[in-house]
């Protein structure tokens, strides 16, 4: 048999050999990105489901377009009006399978062989599998606490040929937990827009912020409809059910409309219609409160226990919101050796952060996980990974 | 913006004028692929999701394994095993978004621009589709009542270069209908096997037969491990929920969970655990029969009132399942011809059967679905076809 080429770009060795040390019952992980499953509206799903079942239950059960739940594309555009000031009509809104899928349509849409796609350094390990399916080759751009640094953003616009894609996560990076300001959105906008590249405004985080209201999304300042900006239930709601959504102009969403129809003919009906039935039922806002005030909590504990249990030289900043806390190591320490000992003797994992550049180097770097870790775990998880670190550093 | 040179390949037009036609309410329609909404078994699922939610509500709405929930898999394993002598073990089950993403996943797998790919004639409008956005060119096998012609494809895969996949759906075809006989599934087993040519066997309808066992799979005769069977619960179950699956040997199924992974993560987890729920608490086998009972009335209906309606040169075979019947007419006359007037003057729709065909010409083929149309709506859909086939005839 003969397969396609990509399959060699494809290397999923890094999350293969995570996975796989997770599959131990016993290690306690600070790994993942799941959400707290305690957490999730159990007893509310399955009213809004009863009434779903009830009152459309021969609808729910069928096909439905590509582009999804009229309702929830109402739903979704007058959320992001109103949290992000991002301006859509439910027109300009497309489900997805998960935000995952989105980028995959992007590769559809928009790469092949030898296409460059501009990212943050680090950047979203997914979104690397994703692309490299359809031949992307990545080239980061400088980024410090504040997000891509323009300078470096244009320089490269301008210097690099076959930029089809400038890739960012500005809410809560995943890895980083980076939080972009205003300014930088802002700016960001203008130079993708000038130079006529699509970007793509990844954001499953923006909703869990600590305090305050979120900024204005990048897609708000978007007057040249280059920027494609994608929101997920996953993290606020459900990430079994895989429902997100993009927001885009006509011309891109039309085009990722007829790579899902090729791909999955549809999302799930029934879970589009739950969606809508539990917003009409209960407050969607009022539960990502409670999400947020366990995660933040979560994150003080994780904070506090870095500060006790790792050596001094190891850097964390508290993050705003999101799941995730990054860790610097001194220059030299593995974390990829790290996290060998740390799985094999102490039962503790969490993500290397090479994995999440798409440059090699930069091995001095751990992603850690709060929101799906009870407090007391998480304390002892971190005394654990701080006894590894004192051993190697 | 710069797109990719694949957006060429995909002319979604024949699909899209079609669906812009079906979009005006009054139209009857006998031109979709969907069950009959009214055989959902809506209180089962209700009762089901409650099971599911009460006793794992925090497992069933996480995030899960691209591979799919195991109980899930050792179902589909024996019901596969059961039914159709498809040798299956749980790890050799795949689960996936809905078949279409499983031929998403084989374009990623096996294609890349100018890969050959041979199908029947015609073959499955959403084959063509998903194979195309991965650049691969058809090539259609001469096929009978019986399927495939063995010679014509032995002659193919010798002839031409880079045959990746070969494409087929024996049981029940869309859009012929036609039901592979037991020997040239064997063959046709035989001669990729031979060839060690990777081979699809889509078989969403093969449960939906309307006398008899179903015969032996042709995956039952693959000695190379070169068959990959699909099923689905969309027309068993429910096409809404997008749960269907693929079983084939662990090299290139390891293959397409890596695809999975990166293009949408996991399927809905909660989904996979209604289907399991259901099974266990209700009889799947009974419902599937409750299905056959009423859609071989309305295959029946619907033949009778062809050869009542029809103009005599009108050629029509009664299919011994699935949900759809095809009528050849008279070489030049064009069914498109005939769409136009039908859904304008007569307001009644079908497919016309130029779009099933991979290679252009087949123009004087009308495909008529079943399933989804009441009896008295389907005769009286007929009626009005006839009407304008005689004036077009």
């Amino acid at each position: 048999m003969k397969f396609a080429k990509r399959l060699e770009w494809c290397d999923s060795s890094d999350v293969g050999d995570i996975l796989k040390a997770l599959s131990d019952p016993e290690i306690l992980s600070l790994a993942g990105g799941l959400p707290a499953p305690e957490l999730f509206p159990v007893e509310e799903v399955k009213t809004a489901t009863a009434l779903v079942l009830d009152r459309e239950g021969d609808k729910a059960l069928q096909y439905s377009s590509a582009q999804g739940d009229p309702r929830l594309r109402e739903m979704v555009a007058r959320r992001m009006t109103d949290k992000y000031g991002t301006p859509a009509k439910a027109e300009e809104v497309l489900i997805t399978n998960g935000s995952q899928q989105a980028l995959d349509m992007a590769g559809k849409v928009f790469l092949e062989e030898g296409s460059v796609v501009l990212c943050e350094s680090p950047t979203y390990l997914g979104a690397l599998g994703a692309f490299r399916t359809y031949g992307a080759e990545f080239v980061e751009v400088e980024t410090d606490s504040d997000g891509m640094i323009i300078e470096d953003l244009e320089r490269k616009l301008k210097e690099i040929d076959d930029v089809r894609l400038v890739y960012v996560n500005p809410d809560f990076q995943n890895p980083t937990g980076i939080d972009w300001s205003v300014e930088r959105r802002k700016a960001f906008a203008e130079v993708v827009g000038r130079y006529g590249v699509a970007a793509i405004e990844d954001n499953p985080y923006g909703e869990l912020r600590f305090e305050g209201p979120c900024p204005p999304s990048i897609k708000s300042f978007d007057r040249d409809g280059v920027v494609i900006s994608l929101g997920s239930f996953s993290k606020i709601f459900s990430p079994g059910m895989r429902v997100a959504w993009m927001i885009a102009a006509p011309e891109i969403l039309s085009k990722f409309g007829d790579m899902k129809q090729n791909a999955i003919l549809c999302s799930s009906t029934l879970h589009q219609a739950q969606i809508v039935a539990y917003n009409e039922m209960f407050d969607l806002d009022a539960h990502v409160e409670r999400i947020c005030k366990v995660y933040k909590k979560r994150m003080s504990v994780l904070i506090d226990s870095v500060r006790e249990f790792f050596p001094k030289e190891a850097v964390v900043v508290p993050p705003a919101g999101g799941l995730f806390a990054w860790v610097e190591l001194p220059e030299g320490v593995n974390a990829r050796d790290v996290f060998k000992v740390a799985v094999e003797e102490h039962k503790v994992a969490f993500v290397p952060g090479g994995a999440f550049f798409a440059e090699p180097g930069h091995e001095n770097y751990m992603r850690l996980n709060f929101s799906n870790v009870p407090e007391d775990r998480l304390k002892e998880g971190i005394r654990r990974l701080g006894a590894v670190l004192s051993q190697s550093m």
